[in-house]
């Protein structure tokens, strides 16, 4: 929804100012401090039938498993682990129990595979023909001092970003305009990209681990690299320069896009549903980070940016040189 | 939607054997333990759009109450104290910001009563007309031993129940079939009974603090008197014998009933969401519960029956000294 995060902060003004609320509404997680050794992380997060997910493009299994893993991905974004799912499930009246029996399947899977346990659910059933809804509370914990918000980013950090951009919406976009230009084997792991992402919770502990004086800020790439971008840049109250020629493109997305002579970048810029990791980095730190990330997952780091005073506002730098404002668009693929 | 505890109890199973799980799906809230000094209990439940209430029947303000309230009602029901609320939205893309807006003022006022912090949100918009739906997943914190759940009931206890019974079903009647023989403040009484329910938050904690030698089991009436009873029982492997002449019934719900002939221990016994608390207590120590809720709440604690061995089932007394089958029936008055 537009504006989704004005709104929210706008309706829950006046909760800020508890002591066992660290950190409230507007990150992916709230913190909150129950007087453990550890301090807890909350996020929802629904998918919504129409909007977020489609029957006809995802399997019942698929659905189950993204909608948790984007709960998961609030997790790693913070650079906590995991712990306790709550399920609340809104269902057409002619949905059917096996239908449901799978989405539960699906979704129990990618729990036990981050150690989370569904402790609680609900289940209404609506109209028929009614839009499918899952709705899911995750918690977790994060160590003391450790947890990664939004609001750390230095003018002078180095912007960095996980794996490679674009390749979910990329794959809608084959599934969108069926082609029979797109490569098979090619399509289908952008449709893979798309239909069951993978949260990046490993890469999110060690970057956590790493602390907030090497790594300053993050979030996860779910808008789109432009629009979440501008939220870890309003927080943190800086302006940011990206590299057009440095953001990264699988050979897949790269490949897809040459066939329908269509502009990759646009996908890695506005897509949304990436879920990698969107993190800053002090100046000085980025080869160590890359090389821990790397050498514990296997997965790539690039530095795509970087953060500058927040008079200069967002900002694009083309391969030829010239720069240009970086535009802002998170649009609704399904809907749209 | 019937069949929901097993159902959800089903698509779970297998995630129960965690030593940080005390107690997972099947009770009012899920009880977790984070090594704090207190364990914490987490629930969910939704309110959505022609199922639990309508734009019709209740004002956005009152909407707003009430989804808070139900949730509330849980963790009343293990006699814990609510901490944090996450609220999801899913909105028809016709509704007004302002209506949005009331709707958020009311939940906001209702756990500021409650000092219940929202601290996470999400707005998803679904199609035009399409139903709204509340989702809230609340945090509340109950100390080590103290937790009141369904299992604990013990053949001889005495079940007891807060307040009185029926006053929302039959607001809920006056609502559906609006009749000039209503008295009009009698009316207004029960409508307000079913639109912003008062969850018996104190009275769950003096409860709990009394310990669970002496009140052994609780949970709260949502689903109607007869389908709750059927959870506690089930879950305490008991049967019960209710005195049909017990049952509190206010001068409001017997004024009601009487102008349209209706009976009103059909309301009491399975009209739901009077969100009053249905608990067992150790023979010998009714009195000293009715008197230390009385005198800390001015709430009226009633005993209206006696837990038996589970092969005896679930039985119901009649003033003229017949015992029949309590009748489990949940019906939901909106669908149907």
């Amino acid at each position: 929804m537009d504006g989704e995060f004005e709104l929210i902060a706008h309706l829950t003004r006046g909760f800020s100012a508890r002591s066992d609320v660290p950190l409230g509404v507007g990150d992916d997680c709230a913190i909150l401090d129950l007087n453990s050794d550890k301090l807890l992380l909350a996020t929802c997060d629904s998918q919504v039938e129409g909007i977020h997910f489609t029957r006809q493009f995802s399997s019942p299994d698929q659905i189950g498993r993204k909608a948790l893993a984007v709960n998961l991905s609030d997790i790693a974004a913070m650079g906590g682990e995991p712990c306790y799912a709550l399920v609340s499930l809104v269902l057409p009246s002619d949905l059917s129990r096996s239908y449901l029996d799978t989405i539960y399947t699906g979704l129990c899977h990618e729990a036990a595979r981050y150690s989370t346990a569904v402790v609680g659910g609900n289940i209404a059933s609506s109209g028929k023909s009614a839009a499918l809804v899952i709705d899911i509370t995750l918690l977790g914990t994060i160590e003391r001092g450790h947890a990664l918000t939004r609001s750390g980013a230095h003018s002078g950090d180095t912007l960095m970003v996980t794996g490679n951009l674009g390749a979910a919406a990329a794959g809608l976009h084959t599934l969108l305009h069926p082609d029979s230009r797109y490569p098979r084997d090619v399509q289908e792991v952008l449709r893979a990209a798309y239909r069951t992402p993978q949260p990046r919770m490993r890469v999110g502990r060690i970057l956590s681990q790493l602390g907030p004086t090497i790594v300053t800020a993050m979030l996860d790439v779910s808008d789109g690299l432009s629009g979440d971008l501008s939220h870890l840049c309003a927080r943190s109250n800086v302006g940011v320069r990206v590299e057009l020629a440095h953001l990264p493109l699988s050979s897949s997305i790269r490949s897809v896009a040459a066939r329908i002579s269509y502009d990759p970048f646009s996908w890695a810029l506005h897509g949304g549903e990436d879920y990698e990791l969107l993190f800053t980095v002090s100046p000085g730190h980025e080869q160590k980070v890359i090389e821990a990330v790397h050498s514990a997952t296997g997965i790539s780091v690039t530095p795509i940016g970087t953060m500058l005073p927040s008079e200069v506002g967002m900002k694009l730098l083309y391969p030829d040189g010239h720069e240009d404002a970086l535009e802002v668009r998170s649009w609704n693929h399904l809907k749209s």
